[in-house]
């Protein structure tokens, strides 16, 4: 059985952020045992899965994501939709665009830290899509 | 419902590779909602979903990974099948080996810009294997 | 058709680690034809699949990965838990929580050369969970 839901997200400002509430308020009832699958439809934002109690991890991950992927380079040919364009491409395939996360008992499970995370790497990027397929 | 087929990809250069066209080709009629499992049966090579317009983009992910990871480096241990095989290895644990793509409407739910790519890190890949699993 | 467990691993050092075997001894008999998701419940760890012959190729991940995440820099906020921690949670973003591997004629269909690897960022990680969840 797979049901499938677009989740529209809220617009974040660039950096990680922790989205599990807004995802399991959109979700429906959850089977007993499971599989959760979440897509981004874009190619300069990400998901990934991340600590989610103290907000500095994040604010973290966003200063050494521009460290190992920096702006502005000369390098980059692919500058003509601004400087953080090309690093947001480069980032998307760094932390992947999909999640994959195991239900249990009608819950996500995910660790006690675990918290969804989605990466904004773009300065205005916008509302995002997300497709939540679910399978069982 | 489990449906599942190898693909032999062509003999791509070392690079990033736009192979959405190719992998569509491949697979069977796809169920009106399921999920797309593909797996790249090799540990030098990985898979990842960016942009599928401005071919720059491609040569810019392989300038910046090779930067993030440098070939020749004197740190090496594992050298024996030459200078371009351990960067090949992490820059498949970078990318990952496999991506998992929403079917929605008998088609893939790819964003508009999203495409399919092939990351051959080798100079010398040869053809690559790929897994093909539609669940639904 | 799901099936699911939950796999409590031994400890490992700081490291990449191979443990396909672990793994395969913990499943169940596998179907015909599927989807093993494996999934760590941790934000310190990671799952990835590379190399299963030379152990060299392990101790230069740990190396190189040390080096694209180094320890002791001043930059870091969150440094309550000591100074392998937030190296570890971007590690972790790195090489994802999770890994899915197609089944085939009842067995991991991994390339000849492909093994699971656990990876663990701490000093001391302790005993990690993984939740395996077959699909068929």
């Amino acid at each position: 059985m797979v049901e499938q839901i677009e989740i529209l997200l809220p617009s974040y400002q660039r950096g990680f952020h922790l989205i599990t509430g807004v995802i399991e308020d959109s979700l429906p009832n959850l089977p007993a045992v499971g599989i959760l699958h979440l897509f981004i439809r874009h190619t300069s934002a990400g998901l990934t899965i991340n600590e989610n109690a103290d907000p500095t991890v994040r604010t973290d991950l966003e200063r050494i994501f521009n460290k190992l992927v920096p702006e502005g380079s000369k390098e980059y040919i692919h500058t003509m939709e601004g400087p953080d364009d090309m690093p947001a491409h480069i980032k998307s395939t760094l932390t992947g665009q999909s999640v994959t996360i195991p239900i249990t008992n009608h819950h996500l499970n995910l660790g006690t830290w675990q918290g969804i995370y989605m990466c904004e790497f773009r300065n205005r990027g916008g509302r995002r899509k997300v497709v939540a397929t679910i399978y069982y």
